[in-house]
């Protein structure tokens, strides 16, 4: 069996069912991200169920430095470790190393770096990424890759590009290799290849149909929300779109606000993730079916209403927003974990919304109703 | 109908139900303390009432700065503000005027201090005290006194004593006009008195004589716990206790750890709150029966067992110690969260036990078994 069945399609839009190891995922689907294998502001795996999410994300580079992929396998796996049992994808940790790490030195072997935490020497390349992937033992491991920024000039872009495919040949060739061990803790594990070229979008096509040849389980666009504008990331993911195989699941990397989210599976994206439902709820900035609000505006000192009207999750079902901005104002942690709960929440009744929509024929309809209207600040 | 039912009693020990405006307290209870009308480290009210939390504590002085009493009762009152429909308990404030606020200066009219978040002159006496504590509608309202420092000259004491005790003629006075009162939010709100005296046993015990003789619903042990030996406190409650009347609760201020919280149910307590749990916790020191473990020492790097066999607690339901470990070494809220849930519900089955074994007339025995354990580092 296939792992990903396509089972409706709405323009581009496209509604499928993806098949893991540890369970399916309806797609579109949104990855909630356990960066340190927790989802921060508090939020627990048996909450995260109640959240509605199918799917965690766990940071390679994180894990590594702590508590290390290797103590990790000992315990039996990243879901024994932090008693997930549903899906976990691994990005490759080369995000990270672009990102967090200090007096990083790219070569064709990988990358040098030194820990962000400790300062301490370390080195990355295909091999030891998925290696870490592995031990770990999540169910998507994605290809080591480099994400470069936006801008960067087109001769670099392309060397960067065509670096991240011979990679990605060693990365396939590791998780070939490692799949197959008598000790592996996931063999069910699959590997994403990831599309890079930043807003050029020959380099990014001809990328694209260059990894498509190797017959992946499943493809990413990375490198974007990385500094371009929405319309040069809308144009990008319609041009590599046009090369991605329609029978493999695709994943829009760290994109995005519930809009972005919107606007790429209109353009046939079937996962994302990003930190941004965690991060702005701990900074009381909550979404909404009707817009964005910033609780700690005076305004809502004494709203004895709900965030969200109707909303099902642990914030509005109980809670007000006057004691909610009391929380922040406070710096009572209770009121992070609630934000986030209510934004995690937000972003997965999203995802259900536009699969149901799919389902029935009326997504298009969705789509334009709710472009204009999920990001606005109210 | 008395408010409080003794039920049982073992030595000095004592088995009640307490009954509130808000249902009733089996005791000897503990009180979860929600300061600024939240528990800390991101524990929800939901999570409280699985955590066995049957009466909740909240800070006068905190609440009286921020949100504010006045829209605390604007909006319907303590309880409907956080959402906790059980009973409540608010101290007078006198304690953190003396522990937190700046520049303050008594007199017999009250205390002129300084706002320890912006520095604004404000002024409490038992009447403000208590029109704060009305206005969040709590069960049980403190009356207003001073809290000694220990040690400090017997002059001193006996003075603020005295002090004290005209402090509760007007803190009484004005619990009356206020629960009388056609608007009031709770006109089924108690007063608790407070004995004071540091640890001069005449000066408390006949503080103790004079306020008994007011018959208020409950009476408290205030002053201890702030610096005396265990010693010297369990010999100020044995010489208070004689004192205090048998058809009251009995409320020790402030203490303490599981074995002092025994020691005092011992000697006669019936009522009890302290931060030391939701403290510890969120410092990853954890209490179970065998003793007191502190979560980031590296021998449970690896140890894939819960922190308590057997312990029904959101923490050793589902996780590892080597989980809580990486939480507390990678700074995730989640740690904290779930070692402060632990160490609450582990408060709060300690009186479940004790209550039990009160009922089973096997309390004694309980005690001299768990007196020497509970406060052991493992």
């Amino acid at each position: 069996m296939r792992n990903f069945q396509l089972i409706g399609k709405s323009g581009k839009a496209r509604r499928g069912i993806l098949h893991t190891a540890h369970g399916t995922v309806e797609t579109p689907a949104f990855m909630n991200v356990a960066t340190q294998a927790a989802i921060k502001g508090a939020v627990s795996q048996s909450d995260l169920k109640r959240l509605g999410c199918q799917i965690a994300l766990s940071n390679t580079y994180h894990l590594h430095l702590r508590p290390g992929d290797d103590l990790i396998r000992e315990m039996g796996g990243l879901h024994h470790f932090m008693r997930w049992d549903r899906p976990i994808l691994t990005d490759s940790g080369g995000f990270q190393i672009f990102s967090l790490a200090k007096l990083r030195k790219i070569r064709e072997e990988g990358v040098s770096f030194h820990s962000h935490i400790d300062g301490r020497l370390l080195f990355m390349g295909p091999e030891e990424s998925i290696q870490i992937q592995s031990n770990l033992g999540s169910d998507i491991a994605m290809a080591f890759d480099e994400c470069v920024k936006i801008p960067s000039p087109r001769e670099y872009v392309q060397s960067s590009a065509d670096r991240t495919y011979r990679w990605l040949l060693r990365s396939r060739a590791a998780w070939i290799a490692n799949i197959q061990r008598d000790d592996s803790v996931n063999p069910g594990q699959m590997l994403f290849g990831i599309n890079q070229g930043a807003v050029f979008k020959d380099i990014r096509c001809d990328h694209m149909k260059k990894i498509a040849e190797l017959d992946l389980p499943g493809y990413a666009i990375g490198g974007l929300a990385v500094g371009e504008s929405h319309t040069e990331m809308y144009d990008t993911i319609e041009a590599v779109e046009e090369n991605m195989p329609n029978d493999r699941p695709r994943y829009l990397m760290g994109v995005g606000t519930p809009v972005n989210i919107l606007e790429g599976v209109f353009r046939g994206v079937d996962m994302f993730d990003c930190v941004m439902p965690a991060r702005n709820g701990r900074h009381g900035h909550l979404f909404t079916k009707h817009g964005i609000i910033n609780i700690k505006n005076e305004k809502y000192e004494k709203d004895d209403r709900p965030v969200e009207e109707g909303c099902g999750c642990p914030l509005c079902a109980t809670y007000s927003r006057s004691y909610l901005r009391h929380l922040f104002k406070s710096q009572e942690m209770l009121g992070m974990r609630l934000a986030v709960s209510h934004n995690l929440y937000f972003y997965n009744r999203l995802m259900t919304d536009i699969r149901d929509n799919l389902d029935n024929g009326s997504f298009q309809d969705f789509y334009l109703t709710n472009r204009e209207v999920l990001d606005r600040r109210i």
